[in-house]
């Protein structure tokens, strides 16, 4: 029996790529460009060719592969990505060989990674959210993502925080995105102060007071996202990820006490930090190529060394 | 084999019973007050009486006893209820009668109502806003509701549509309810009006600038928070219900257009008129006593009545 998956998390610029075994040591990983710039078709044959790489570099042949990507998508099908241009890709398309292969969304697979080996092991309802150049969640509901009815819920980066706030890049206005993602608080910054290029972890550190505006928005829109999905979804707890949440106690702790305040009637679920940082998405799509081995129970038991890094909360 | 279950809405000032067969037909219903006033142990004596009488006035003894309570609730046991004051009260005490006994959340159990034999028949994600004095929502997710973590879920009407807003009774700042529930309504136009006791259905009809400012808030809160839900669980459709809804066009065109206008770069779900009124709850109760018979999955091939008003979407 192959003791061993294909794992690929394909992003808008890069896709990460591994090969882990069924007891959830990461033998090897590897990174290439997502050469989106050359179309989709461009990035179909690139995916392919990097499995058919991994998959040749393990001992034997794999026993399934499972693969990350942005947009809309089935588990046999790439269906719609705005990001790379692609629809109705089927999962066959991704590879060559004759190996089982399971497709998930990205973010909904960062958020099983979390699920079954990271901060939300044992916990069955958490909402995961990574925090990068763009905000989007992975609703963990019943132990299982959940997408909604076609498959593009989890918005929570263009839920109107602010009704009448500045109009974000999707054309909504006030959306959490254009105040707290990565990206938004350094541009927001850089408007501000003239400074071109700052970057959201000097913004954070700075104590500069256009900085601390522009971060203490940041926060306010968090909050208020997190009071809104907190009563609507009631979590047993939020997990935050992606670069902003490398912030640590800057960002964890006044959003964890503007929360709190927000709501009256009810606790605030704890907030900690994502366990698997920028590898959840390859780690989920490892245990999506297990689940095309017919092995998807299998990561309950993985003990994982990015799991041994302290809790916050 | 009995051939009727009891089913029983408890609410703050009323209480609607009912004995309902195995093929959907309401044998009979009666309404009671709700003793709240008497103290939390009154409230379960005039259940466990009612549940009685019922049971005395059906041809032969029930199959089973659903009741629908507010405030927090599993299947055996209503665990606490601000309004009503009670904590931890079992099933088994509202019925003196050896009878299965299962018991729902209000809310929930009228959403249950809608998915099995109502608006929702055939759709497994979506909302059902019950929209009158208070405004709370049943979550349906793959076909079942969804109450959160420990059954606080679905307080959509204690969400932060405006954040510098006015204080809801609740404590918190902004909340849909305090804007849009029929009770606020009537109270803010009350308030700037000078009138005393005008009520949510005058003020929709009327066109004093007042009145159509009030109603416009409302409008609006109401389609920030369908926005939010809509881009966070992404429904087939929101079930509008409660006493609001009648208002019909006057509540379903403003806040279609405002909600579709709010959305960049997704459509808006359908917005339609819940189908079982005032009886949701009492409907959804007899599902839950159908399911106390070990009969859970019966209702599916229930016609009411209530189903043949049009649609408006």
């Amino acid at each position: 029996m192959s003791s061993f998956v294909v794992a690929l998390d394909v992003g808008g610029t890069s896709m990460k790529g591994g090969l882990v075994s069924d007891t959830g040591v990461v033998l090897l990983t590897e990174r290439r460009p997502t050469p989106r710039e050359n179309g989709p078709e461009a990035v179909v044959e690139a995916i392919r060719t990097f499995v058919g790489d991994l998959a040749a570099s393990g001992d034997g042949s794999p026993a399934g592969v499972g693969i990350a990507v942005p947009g809309l998508v089935d588990p046999g099908m790439a269906l719609y990505s705005a990001n790379i241009g692609w629809r109705d890709v089927p999962a066959s398309a991704f590879c060559a060989l004759d190996i089982p292969v399971v497709l998930g969304h990205d973010v909904q697979t960062g958020g099983l990674a979390e699920s079954v080996i990271g901060a939300g092991r044992g916990v069955d309802d958490f909402l995961f959210l990574p925090i990068g150049t763009g905000i989007a969640g992975a609703m963990i509901l019943r132990g299982a993502p959940y997408g909604g009815a076609s498959g593009w819920g989890g918005e929570i980066g263009h839920i109107p925080v602010f009704p009448d706030g500045e109009q974000c890049a999707c054309g909504q206005f006030g959306c959490l995105e254009t105040y707290a993602s990565a990206a938004s608080v350094g541009r927001r910054y850089s408007l501000r102060s003239g400074q071109e290029g700052i970057r959201a972890e000097q913004v954070v550190a700075s104590d500069d007071p256009l900085a601390i505006e522009v971060w203490d928005e940041a926060v306010e829109a968090l909050s208020l996202a997190l009071a809104t999905y907190t009563l609507l979804l009631d979590p047993s707890v939020i997990v935050l990820g992606g670069g902003l949440a490398e912030a640590g106690p800057a960002l964890f702790d006044p959003v964890r006490t503007r929360l709190v305040k927000r709501l009256a009637f009810r606790d605030a679920p704890p907030l900690v930090p994502a366990a698997l940082g920028v590898d959840a998405g390859m780690l989920g799509a490892a245990l999506l190529g297990w689940r095309a081995a017919g092995r998807g129970a299998i990561g309950g038991t993985w003990r994982l060394d990015v799991r041994s890094g302290p809790l916050v909360s």
